[in-house]
């Protein structure tokens, strides 16, 4: 018990939180977009409508090049022209580069495909586990993304909730706290929006230097999938992952993502980054704005590199 | 002289338009953003403004892995982990994956930093081509644009102007089909727009297969760009890249870009794809709308691959 | 009918075929090296034995970073750092780059493991398809020759015997050839040997030009396989890679792969030139050399890039 | 000074080591081949004269594709194809993969190629920095030895000598020990032989895990290169990378690297690991041997992952 909470997830308890959030078959046997569905273009000109101030704020982590605790997959970055290569055309220069990641893991702002997540050998909405092949997802890939994901973002910013700078790694949150957030920053939640939840996981990392994120983050409690569910909500994005790590859940490791991108059909954005947004938000005054997510149409993906906009 | 036009530019001609499209030092001496800076927060939330229908449009071409005459670099698209690896918490399994690219040349969607061009040992605003290094760029690279570039797109397309399905390659456009084409569609480029230009290269490409575009595609010619220089545009992308290959300018194999990143600091998109963008603009009957382009945070990148958003 | 042979291979002759060179539980259940077994530490002094002039000459291409019709997955080949870097000890300076490549097809000089050829769901000796995963190769990886494969090769030049510079794609090399082959060049096969078969591939290429070797290069015959397993070779190499493209086998596209790896449990070598081979085979009126392998460390890998060495 | 060693080397004297192993033009203005030119087709022959038991041994590291103390930038190996993928001939499979490296470096066995050393301004024999470009080496790269390296091997193991299981990170090996090490194995250094210097890296890594090899490694005291010069050995590979690291000396960082590569033209083959081989010659009672170095072919590269072996 933490706070008159039961961190502790049985089997059981988790398999029926799977079915009750589950959304197999909403959108037909056959869709591939899940919790998109719920953005209609009414969605999309609302969000239009938040903008004023017009200030822009990435989402994103820089692709980071350096091996580390929480970076075991280092974006590779080179140089592949520069300007001492005649072309044939000699005032003339280009300077170019190549870059690759693996974009999973804990160090690279990305997006998770439905098909990122298998879980008792399927994926969302039932597709087989066998879909996902050696030569890419025939389903549930980020394709289904490709003309962007735009909507009404909203911040919930748990350490400002709590009047700490951020939340240590391992700990949880749970509905009150997304509730009382929500109050605190007079925003809520409804069909169709992002939810950003902010843990203090990139702030903790400025401040304090890189640590080993697999091994331990904040982030939510797997009870709270359930008002995520109940508020309809397209897509999540959290710093850290959204996966309180390590947790109390006897069924699985990442609960989070098996209730969000498995049984909801919920597209995650991981290891963004809310500083730069946390900001724009105090001096605006307001916690939700027009939010733009481009994936890389990568059309047999698992998820993409991405980095999220925000629109005041 | 082809319809009135004279195709030939000499190294002195082309020296002059260089001279008469320069913005160097306009933003200060340090500046290292060029033409974004015509983009004000007005700019933002009036391109915002035109959001209605709530559509949004992919402008990009999907990640290509297949080499082929206009793909001598195909993505490198690798699955690293499917639903055979345990990860230690049984029914639960990951799908991961690599994506690589050298993202310049005539494939792949992407943007050009303003340190890509290197005119006659310059990068824009006169910083030193070795600031572009080995290990990267060290000024003017894609980080400039980290929070996006927002502002109202507008779409000129020419072979509607025409009346043909597509420009065929080598061919050029001049003001007065710009102008034209600005009429024709009911908007005006003004400060701080994105440009659009369609040629209908991949309309081409999708009828009759891919061709060696880095010997032959439609583009403007090199008078043109005054123009997008008078109208302060903010960015300019294009299906092909923007240049006419082959054309006959005396001083340089591809005059736009040394005139529109060297020369006017202008971000460029190259490689897009406007096909439904140019469905999506007949359907609204309008060739105007909010756009939004968020480039990976590759700190010291000359570019990145991207995935344009049009928003109606 | 060519020649008074049969090219025409039926399901029924293929598996005949098949079990006839069928290895399996030879060197027992659990072995991994199939007929790298064959070489004894005499079988390697002998092949040292034969060295007299010194001489030594490369079977590998170049790593070939340009795609084209036989190279659809070129190398990456990128410099990570030049002298433009100070590494922070000013007169000394490092250049150094990556590379990277799937080596298997027919542009690069590679090995293949024995788990790279699956046949109705199992790997040479039985081992299953499975136990190759998205995390690597379990069994059969190319690990087995880490210590490098070290004997006796032996030249059959099959466009020598036919006064031809090379043999067309698609054409076969029948039993007959190889023992006229080896009788024209004073060399018997041998347990332990490794056979380098060239075809001429190489020559054509250079003198006319790259085509697409997926669908047409010589090879041969399958019923030629017998008399590599009767003679107990321990490896097999090739320009093109051993497979007449296309075959009139029934069964399957390579027969060849699927008797010599998967049935036999021979390495292949892919895609080597014999041009410099060939030449020093002539210089010295010998067909036999000793032959170094030294494939890369890849543990869990289907092979490796490799550059075997002939010593005279 | 430690054991009578003085391990500071002034700028003044570092440059007069340099000086007096400096073969530049030693075999003639364009030679690219340095010490390489050492090894005769005699040499060759009687390396493998020294053959009696055949037994062969690796001297290089599994490629590691974890990243840690030793290892930023971790192999990339990914699964391309797996027996999920239907080749259109349907009893057959194949597994195929796609490996990339920065192979310079603490963590990956790798020749250098004498353009991987730049100092003050040039790499050995007076070409010029510039020569290496982005696009690649334009001279002294690995092609030099696309060959193959084949020679006499000689092991000298300090640790054996020393009567201690490894040498600790930082301790300086001065001429006197290898003259100790030559005695006390019954072996001597001469033209065109390969040395391999054993410092115990890789034992120590075993044992006691990976560091930040970096910062910390045993190798040669700059002193000694004297003695390789003098004998005029055509290549020097080691664990650890034959540097001391930290040493004393004012002008360089690496000073074995520059007074090996840069001056005397030496091939270096860093990162090997010779517990393998350190067995074999125990028991054959034999510190040398065989040895065969076959570099992929790169031909713009400054080095190459490679996987020398020894054979007895």
């Amino acid at each position: 018990m933490v706070d008159g909470h039961d961190l502790h997830v049985s089997v059981e308890e988790f398999e029926s939180m799977f079915e009750s959030v589950k959304t197999w078959g909403r959108w037909g046997e056959d869709d591939q977009r899940g919790c998109l569905n719920y953005i209609t273009g009414q969605h999309v000109a609302d969000a239009a409508s938040l903008v004023h101030s017009g200030a822009t704020v990435s989402l994103s982590l820089p692709l980071n090049t350096a091996a580390g605790p929480d970076n075991p997959k280092p974006v590779n970055h080179f140089m592949t022209m520069l300007a001492d290569t005649d072309i044939g055309s000699d005032p003339l220069r280009f300077a170019c580069d190549y870059v690759g990641m693996e974009f999973h893991g804990d160090a690279h702002s990305h997006i998770d495909a439905l098909c990122h997540v298998i879980y008792k050998g399927k994926l969302h909405n039932g597709a087989a586990a066998e879909s996902v092949r050696s030569s890419g997802a025939e389903v549930e890939s980020i394709d289904v993304a490709s003309a962007g994901i735009v909507s009404r973002g909203v911040l919930l910013d748990i350490p400002r909730l709590r009047g700490v700078p951020w939340l240590e790694p391992g700990e949880s949150v749970f509905t009150d706290e997304l509730l009382a957030a929500e109050q605190a920053q007079g925003v809520r939640l409804r069909q169709g929006y992002v939810l950003y939840l902010r843990t203090g996981h990139h702030r903790r990392r400025l401040e304090l230097g890189p640590w080993d994120a697999a091994v331990a983050k904040a982030g939510l409690h797997a009870s709270a999938m359930q008002l995520l569910y109940d508020r309809r909500i397209a897509a999540f994005g959290a710093d850290g992952d959204g996966d309180a790590v390590p947790n109390r859940c006897d069924a699985v490791v990442y609960p989070i993502h098996v209730l969000g991108v498995n049984a909801m059909g919920l597209h995650f954005l991981d290891s963004l980054q809310f500083e730069d947004l946390a900001a724009a938000c105090e001096s605006h005054q307001r916690w939700e704005f027009m939010t733009v997510i481009a994936p890389l149409r990568l059309d047999r993906g698992t998820g993409s590199p991405v980095n999220p906009i925000a629109i005041f």
